[in-house]
Formats: C-alpha cells, sequence, structure tokens
C-alpha cells in the first residue's frame, strides 16, 4: 500500500515536503567510460562503430555500409505488420501531426515610429538526429512523438539510431519511422549512437540537434555533446498526479495511477482526492488489479515506494499541492475539470474529465508525450516543433531611425567603456549630418 | 593583421575549415571548486553567503539583511545617474519592451472532427533569478536584455544577484534593475549566488529559472543547478560576420569588425566581400584606428588571432559560408540586404543595410542581445519571452472521441506490452459500450 496523507493533519506539510522531495532515480556514474567511447568514435569513425556493436549488442556487421537499415530491409520487416497495429499507428501519426501543425509559429515584422524595420524569422534545424532505444523499451510511440514534430518542422534530413541487440528490432519502430518520413536508420546504440551523431563518422554524417530517450550511457552522452549540437531534455521517470472528486470509477483511476507506475519501478502515481474513502477504494482497486497485470510486480514496487494518496479538503487545496508538485502528466477528473485547469498552472500536459485517460495522450491524442519530469513543469514544456525551430532577429535602420535612436546607442556605449561600439554609431550619424 | 582567404584558391576548404574549428576559449576547470561552495551554501545558507562574500568581493556585511540592497539604497545610488545616460537607458528599456511584447504567443484551443478538445496554454514561470557580473563587465543593457522579457513574460518575481567588489556597484545597473521592474537585488556574485538562487537560503528564496552572463565559476555553478531549476545559455565569446560589398565605407565596416573584438580577446570578427580591394582598405582601416582605440590591445589581439577577411566571388558563395559559420551576429552591407538575409539561414540576429551597425542592437534596436555563439545558430536561438514561459497540452475526450480514438490507443498499448495503458482506456470503452 502506498503512504496516505491528509491535509488536516498536523505533520501533514512534513510528509509532503518528503515526497516531493523523494529521490527516485540513481543514476549510475557511466560519465568515464561514455568520454572514451566519444573520444574513440571520434578518432576511429565506423571503425569504432562496428566493434562497440559487435560488442555491446552482440551483433557482428560485415562492412560499415551495413551499419545502414536500408529501404528494403525496412520493407520486408514491415510487410508483416498486423492491418490493426499498422492502422492504429497510421491513425497515431496522423493525429499528432495535426496537433503540431498547430505549433507552427508565424514571421514577423513591422515598422514602428523611428522608422525602423524589426521582426524574426524561424527557420528549421538542417539535421537533427532521434536516437531511439532497442529492447523492450523500443517504442513505436516514441518514434512517432520524436519524428513527427521534427518533420513538421522542416527538418530536411532526419536520421535515426536504434541498437538491435542480437540483430533483434521491433518492426513497428521500422514502420513508425516509414510513416513520419524518417529519412535514414542506423543500427547503432548506446553512446556511440550519440557521437556518431554528434561529431559524424563516414557514414553517418554529423547532425546539429539530438533528441529521443535513452539509458544512463545514453543520456551522459547527450550531456557531454550538448555546445556542439542541441539536445532535448534528459527526461526522468514518468509521474502522474490525479485530482478525482468521488463522483468517479475507482477502478478507472486505479488503472490510470497503474499506467504510470507500470513503466518502471522509479514511477510515481499520486493521488488528490477530497473524499478520503474514494481514495481508500482507489487503493483498494490498485490491489486488486496489481494482482494480474503483466508488469504487476513493476508497478506494485512503484506504487508501494513512491505512490501517495492524499486527502484535500477542497479542490482549491488541490490545486495548490499540484502547483507545488508540477506534475508530469496531470489528470483532472472533476465536475468542472475546466475551472480547476485554471488554477493548475505548473504542468506538462492536463488531462480534462474522466473521459482522458492519461494513456490516450501516450499514444494517439495528439499532444506530444515527451513532457519535464521531476518537477522541471515549473520552468520548461513538453516536446515541440519548436524544438527543431530556431528564430533569428531581423534589425534594419534608415538613417532618420539612425539619427532617432543612434544617440541613446551612443551613450550607453561609452558609459560601459565600449568606444568602438559607440563609434560606430557616431561614424554613421557624422556622414548623416555633414 | 588578420588571415585573409580567397575561394578560389586551392587552400581554400582547409584554411576555412581551421578558421571554423578555432578553438577560443580555454575555460579553467574550477567544477570542484564551484561544487564545493554549492554544497557549502546548501548547507549554511545566509552564512556561507556572507563568508564567501568577504573572501571573494572583500566586503563584510554586518548581518544577513545586508545582503539585499534595500529600495533606499537603489534610490540613493540612481540619484546621480546623469539625466542623458537615464534617457537613454529609459529609451533602450521602451523599445527592448516593444520589441519582446511582439512574442508573447498565444495559447489556442479547437475540437477536431473525433470530437477531441485539444490545445496548449502558456504561463509563465513564476520566480526567475538574473545573475548581473560585478566589476568592468557590469552591462547595465544586459539587465534590460534579461529583465525586460521576464517582466514582459509575465515573471512575478525577479531577483537580481550581482557582486560588489569593495563595496562597489555601477548605479546604470540599479537604475535599468528600477526600470524593468525587478523585485529583489542581492549584493552576491559567483557560483554562491547562483546556489543561493537555485536552492534558496533564508534571505533569497529560490527561483525556477536563472538567467544572465558570468564568468567561468558562474557558468559552472549554472551547469550543475541545471535541472533544479532552468538555465538560459552558457554563451561563449562574442562573434560578427559581416558581408559587405565595395560600395561601402571601410572605415564604418572597421568599426563594426572592433565593435565585437574589442569585448574580448577571444571574440571573433570575420569579413565577407567579393571585392579583394575593398577587404584590404576595411584591413587598413581597422589598423588605423586600432592604434587610437581605448580597448585597442585587447581589440588587436582578437583581430589578429581570430579575424579574417574573406574574398569571395559572388554574394551566393557569401551566404553558404554564412550558413557554415552560423554567426552569432550577421551584418548585412550589400546592395539587397532582405534578399541576402533570405539565404543566410542560420544566424543568431541579423542586421540588414549600411545604416544598422551591430551596435544598434547592443543597446537600443529592440531584439535581444543574448544570442547563441560557437555555431550554435544551427540549433538554438537568442534569448526571448519564451525563455520564461512554458507550455502545458491540454486534452479532453467526450465518449463518442473516446470510442473513435480510443481502440486505436489500446492496440498500440499491447503491441507494447503496456496493459494498464490498454486497460485504463479499455475499462471506459466497456462501460460506455455496455
Amino acid at each position: 500500500m502506498p503512504v496516505f496523507l491528509d491535509t488536516s493533519d498536523s505533520t501533514f506539510e512534513q510528509s509532503f515536503a518528503t515526497l516531493l522531495s523523494a529521490k527516485r532515480e540513481d543514476s549510475p556514474d557511466v560519465d568515464a567510460i561514455v568520454a572514451e567511447i566519444i573520444a574513440d568514435v571520434r578518432t576511429r569513425g565506423d571503425q569504432s562503430l562496428l566493434e562497440l556493436t559487435a560488442k555491446f549488442d552482440r551483433l557482428s556487421l560485415p562492412d560499415t555500409a551495413s551499419l545502414r537499415i536500408t529501404e528494403a530491409e525496412i520493407d520486408a520487416a514491415i510487410a508483416d505488420v498486423p492491418a490493426a497495429e499498422r492502422e492504429a499507428l497510421e491513425l497515431a501519426a496522423a493525429r499528432i501531426r495535426a496537433y503540431h501543425e498547430q505549433q507552427l509559429p508565424e514571421d514577423k515584422s513591422w515598422t514602428d515610429a523611428a522608422g525602423a524595420t524589426l521582426g524574426w524569422r524561424w527557420s528549421a534545424v538542417s539535421a537533427a538526429g532521434l536516437y531511439v532505444p532497442g529492447g523492450l523499451a523500443s517504442y513505436p510511440s516514441s518514434v512517432l512523438m520524436n519524428a513527427v514534430p521534427a518533420k513538421v518542422a522542416g527538418v530536411s534530413r532526419l536520421a535515426v539510431t536504434v541498437p538491435t541487440p542480437d540483430g533483434e528490432i521491433n518492426p513497428l519502430v521500422l514502420l513508425a519511422c516509414r510513416i513520419s518520413g524518417v529519412d535514414e536508420v542506423y543500427r547503432v546504440g548506446g553512446a556511440q549512437a550519440i557521437a556518431a551523431l554528434a561529431y559524424g563518422t563516414d557514414t553517418i554524417a554529423p547532425v546539429d540537434k539530438i533528441t529521443g530517450p535513452g539509458n544512463a550511457f545514453v543520456a551522459a552522452a547527450k550531456r557531454r555533446v550538448f555546445g556542439k549540437v542541441g539536445i532535448d531534455m534528459i527526461a526522468g521517470p514518468s509521474e502522474i498526479l490525479v485530482i478525482a472528486d468521488a463522483d468517479n470509477n475507482p477502478d478507472w483511476i486505479a488503472l490510470d495511477l497503474l499506467s504510470q507506475a507500470e513503466h518502471d519501478e522509479s514511477a510515481q502515481s499520486l493521488l488528490i482526492t477530497d473524499n478520503a474513502a474514494f481514495g481508500q477504494a482507489v487503493a483498494e482497486a490498485v490491489e486488486h488489479r496489481l494482482k494480474t497485470l503483466q508488469r504487476g510486480p513493476i508497478a506494485g514496487a512503484s506504487w508501494r515506494d513512491f505512490g501517495a494518496v492524499i486527502v484535500v479538503r477542497d479542490l482549491e487545496e488541490a490545486a495548490e499541492l499540484s502547483n507545488r508538485i508540477a506534475p508530469e502528466h496531470l489528470e483532472l477528473c472533476v465536475a468542472d475539470p475546466t475551472a480547476l485547469s485554471q488554477k493548475t498552472i505548473h504542468a506538462g500536459a492536463i488531462f480534462l474529465g474522466q473521459f482522458t485517460p492519461e494513456a490516450i495522450g501516450d499514444y494517439i491524442g495528439g499532444p506530444n508525450h515527451v513532457l519535464p519530469t521531476a518537477r522541471s513543469a515549473r520552468f520548461s514544456s513538453g516536446l515541440s516543433v519548436m524544438d527543431f525551430l530556431k528564430r533569428t532577429t531581423l534589425s534594419q535602420m534608415t538613417p532618420d531611425a539612425l539619427r532617432a535612436i543612434g544617440p541613446a546607442a551612443a551613450t550607453l556605449a561609452t558609459s560601459e567603456r565600449l568606444e568602438a561600439h559607440g563609434l560606430s554609431v557616431l561614424a554613421r550619424l557624422d556622414a548623416l549630418n555633414r
């Protein structure tokens, strides 16, 4: 059973602080190993990739050309995907694409009263790399959530790296690559894949931005190449907070909590309710479901170690606690979810009403499922088209505009003792006033 | 004299690659010291701040209350600022505010054919911290460029930390804080200031996001607290690329190049021109100006070690090289700067035409002067209102919407072996179809 808290208890504040600061992830320190791998790939390129792939993935490739998974190989692998799965993946891709197309920002340009023409222009990153984990954590939905926004942004070259342990690959991952318009797929994983994407080898051209989830080695490698290329966030274990009143089916809420708990023993599932009896009913429903769930041991450990049921006086208090938690996923199963959502400011994604289980957002709703974890929703956002775009600001002065605002620039430059800055303005003003 | 390159030379490609990969900055490794400072501030809070301020800034404060610069102290310090400087700063703030107000993004919500209501909502970071360097590098313009976007975004609590070596502070920095609406100012600097902002002390409440420039200690501290709070980019030395045809005043272009070179011996100023004689004339004008410039030794070292004049066949080639350089600042002094700007895709900020010296953008143009350096304009953008906002995605299904798209989510969940995900959808569909 998880911990039960009640805001009316005198010990609540202390227990809640403990819950908030619980260290759920102990990443092994693999930085030294990763530094070596990156250095080796930078020095020896493809040869390093072949050797590391043989070592870590138990896969001996005959030559560097076979690092790439060809279109023919993709064709063959996806031919046997059952129609239901293919259609589900296509529907998901279409819905994710439609949502992310709405995110495309507009360029802007205007001329102000001084006569200065100002604005900005968005442009896509030229080349992006997407890391896809291998084995059990190889999720086709994750390919869509990364690749579709990149392509909507206009990334012209999108390369995927995916380890194929013992030569095995999930055909649905390749189908997701095909559906989302991925341009190149390589059977390389780990820190060596990140190094190849960042620095390039003869076979894999370097990219400008790397996104996608991975294990501790991949995360450490992404941190190391950051600066040379852009990276997305380093995601922590999944989290869900459900705020539910008594007018809900306890079993539905239990399943929503378990759908995060089953990801990982470090996941965190929290329920806030204004009805203690309902909280108890949900906890019982969780125990009942845990008995038969395939991933019951994982989900059970997560729920036992990091789960909580918090009883509050009213929904106002629920919103306050939610803002302190800043959850990755927030489900609002209350009579007026829209009203409550206006008070829950810090959250990666909000799911409104009892017919919007969080799992809809993992696959098919449209919004991205790559979201800020570990309270970082206080200052960051989920993955979006914006992650594959950058903004260039534009300014153009006329002689009149320079006359109007140039002197102030020269004054400030002088006060900052940056003489050439000031002279670059004054030399022009002198000529204009002559 | 700087290096002269010509794209017609057979050795050009090699020389250009050397120029692009020049390592301009050798940051001292201060990470171990910074780790100790952060740990000390986390453990001992204000007491640590007092001791470290005495040690590093040679400033003994009588008590923790005096860590804060009071409104009365700010009043007193800014009273003597000359009117011209005050007015220049106020004009700059107004223009930066007007530009950044244009950046405020809109919330969006729509209902699609399946009946799903989707969208997103932007909200401001609750509290932000702005680091302002002390001493000579204490630039009031930098306060405006960080503080104004934060306030335009709606950050309700904005705290500034600024070291005051020997108790000295630039009154213009305090005036810039006042004009831009900074809420709290503390006389603390270095890694200890970053630690206080990230973790909080009795006197300084913790923030959610930290921005602003700083030395190697500040940069290392920002890297360390990243994740606990958000940070802006870690900026490298300044850069400018000027693309100019022969129809320009060589002295103006020389001053533009020098206005970056004077920042720092590691700054990089590059000129691309389609006219070799004009390139030569600019190089001569630089030498002439260096003789009298206050910061001549710094600017001269930068120009000698990292500057270059590159002669190209035509502007098409100039645009290609510009995109490989991905400069922080790009000045287009050509007959049709707008046409050329459409080909220069990777740049932090573009200044169009001969009447738009880069220095205008440093102070008064309106766009932000905090921009991506070291080729990172390939994948990142300058500071903006967006850095102080985060996006929460929203979804709401109706029973009909869940009937329409829920089965595909359950199919994908099953294929990813995430049973509870699928059951959370199927349990609802079962009830709806009963």
